[in-house]
């Protein structure tokens, strides 16, 4: 039907997160009609982001210079470590422009079901990091999944005797969030957390 | 945030049909992830596909050679031009394999709104063909809507004079579609159009 290269850019296309055959040729035909503003420039970026782009030997995220930037930066507290499953996370929550610490990649979490052991995440590196370093908190900031949270356990329970205080991002209502649309977890979890107002009395 | 060519590559990902700058990010991670199997391969049939597909000087379609294999067939029907907007409806009617005539690829409709005039469309080229070539029949296979059949009326206006026979798709009833699920214009259409049976008499 289509040619050989076409058929094999489409191949190639489909296996990408989200797009299906459908939408592989879709995007294909899409790049064939924009060659030079598109499919060109495409294809040096991914080679030169393949070539360039490497992850940091120390936290795990994804830069051209090892130590990652956020390694090397003397103005993030050193003390600090946040715990993210991927480099989406860390990217995440530097959107938000909050968290002034550094950064430990996981790589994925803890799950029996996909054979992920703690062999195949850097938790290891983290233990070795907290131990090294004078680490005074590890946050945590799994997602908020099953497989986040027994993560989180595990971590928790290899990081026993560090002495560096450990704690979890806080559950509750999302700002700009209506109660009628959110589960019972997050209710209850809001629910428990609930924070003091000033006195009526 | 990212690194540079991270970012540059994201922004190229986030201009794919279908792709918005969140799911970009996550295509882009997932290709770092794997380099080897899928990232490099991709860039490479990019370049290759870039290179080696043009569009057939004759009809239109996507291939390595030009004429295309289509239009080299020679079991083919010289005699009858399927006319569609795009390449993707011209792999949409090879998937059915039924139709063994030419193809005729306009690269778009009419639409003032997004001024497409005839001159943006292979209409000149369809019109030459017809003329030059013995055309029996142009089968209009543009897609059921107001721009699509706006541009058929206009290509039958035309072809007049040329002596060709001029079809479109029949309207009705999809395979396998529930009438409950259907549009007015569909059954309308499928109405109008019925087939009569062996009478009951």
């Amino acid at each position: 039907m289509a040619t050989t290269e076409l058929d094999h850019l489409i191949q190639l296309l489909a296996k990408l997160p989200g797009l299906g055959p459908r939408s592989a040729r879709r995007v294909a035909l899409y790049l064939i009609k924009r060659r030079e503003s598109l499919m060109e420039p495409l294809a040096t970026a991914l080679t030169e982001a393949a070539n360039a782009i490497h992850p940091c030997s120390v936290c795990g995220n994804l830069d051209t210079v090892d130590p990652c930037a956020f390694c090397r930066d003397p103005v993030r507290d050193q003390g600090i470590i946040c715990v993210i499953e991927d480099v989406a996370d860390l990217w995440a929550i530097e959107r938000a422009r909050v968290f002034k610490g550094r950064y430990h990649v996981l790589g994925g979490t803890l799950s029996a079901l996909d054979g992920v052991g703690p062999g195949e995440l850097r938790i290891d590196a983290l233990v070795a990091r907290v131990k090294a370093d004078e680490i005074r908190e590890v946050i945590l900031a799994m997602n908020a999944t099953v497989e986040g949270q027994t993560t989180a356990h595990y971590i928790i329970d290899r990081l026993a005797g560090t002495g560096a205080q450990i704690s979890r991002l806080a559950h509750g209502v999302p700002v700009g969030g209506e109660l009628d649309y959110l589960d019972e977890g997050t209710l209850t979890a809001a629910l428990n957390a609930r924070t003091a107002l000033k006195s009526a009395g």
